[in-house]
């Protein structure tokens, strides 16, 4: 259980805990991801499905203090930044936009979806393990891109931070109030029985 | 555990077990869903986290023998059809393209990457309650989008097939030898410290 308790969320039908306790908060304590803690999660993200198997989705991280965190922590919105660059990890969700067969590239329409399912079994493992994974679209994606030396046929999704929950009032004062879960639109509004 | 057992998959780094146990089988016995279970997946792909909370992804599902697993059936490839329409259910994941603020409709950038992971979060709910979930990308959208009556402003991403793991000899002769779960590449081959 987290140190830093937050209100419950409660769902409308019973579901395995770890969906509901997953959440997105930004308080990092100080405390540093190990190199085999950070591949454990990406290893579960590795696992998750892709249509025929493409595995799109691909993975640049860094650890706290090193060369590669720096770059991307310098391409987050300044917003982000200020929370995000205290985390133990930043990892950059992506995707290979195309695929090779027989020497013809083609374009993979599944990419996003499918770089979606491994983020979510990322989160899910890092919840598991005790530790918070925050996704972010607020970053420079082109500048992102450069630092990072992506190539042309990829796609960047998001920054995601990782690290131990810490407590609110690590965070500046105006960020102290969005530390509780999310909640969600009812079910009823997003899945329909025989058509939309 | 099933009662099929398939060879065990191994990761390279320790994981949950259901990120190795679920995979994505076609053989289904005949066992049927209660809606209030097929509403127990929608429900953790309910609480799959998305960009700024916006919740794009959306589901349209049929119950075997219902009018709407028809349709959805009827959009399937032949060659999917012959299997997943023995499922006890079949799920249609899309998601909204647009978000509206003010009254001003913008394009959301993240819609796919979202219901990806919605999608992940319901195939894992369904492993844990012993149900497989297998995603398919062949189908005919149009044909889907207009027996569904899908909004212009969504996107279809897949159709799930859900039910209870069955016996390989349940299936064509030609599938059987697939119901092998499928392997990954390296680690090393989507994931990367520092730069692409």
């Amino acid at each position: 259980m987290n140190a830093h308790a937050t209100p419950a969320r409660v769902s409308d039908h019973p579901i395995d805990a770890m969906f509901l306790e997953r959440h997105s908060p930004r308080a990092f304590t100080d405390r540093p991801m190990a190199e085999a803690e950070l591949l454990t999660l990406l290893e579960a993200a590795r696992w998750a499905p892709s249509a025929a198997n493409h595995q799109p989705a691909r993975f640049v991280w860094g650890l706290r203090g090193d060369a590669g965190f720096g770059r991307i922590a310098e391409a987050l919105a300044p917003g982000n930044r200020v929370w995000a660059e205290k985390a133990a990890a930043l990892v950059v969700v992506a995707s290979k936009t195309v695929v090779e067969r027989d020497g013809v590239r083609s374009a993979l329409g599944t990419h996003a979806f499918d770089a979606g399912a491994a983020w979510m079994s990322l989160a899910l493992q890092a919840h598991l393990k005790g530790w918070i994974a925050h996704a972010m679209g607020g970053f420079d994606k082109i500048k992102a891109a450069e630092a990072l030396h992506m190539p042309a046929d990829h796609e960047l999704h998001a920054v995601v931070a990782l690290g131990e929950l810490g407590a609110p009032d690590l965070l500046p004062e105006a960020y102290r109030p969005r530390e509780v879960p999310s909640g969600r639109v009812a079910l009823s509004e997003i899945a329909r029985r025989g058509s939309f």
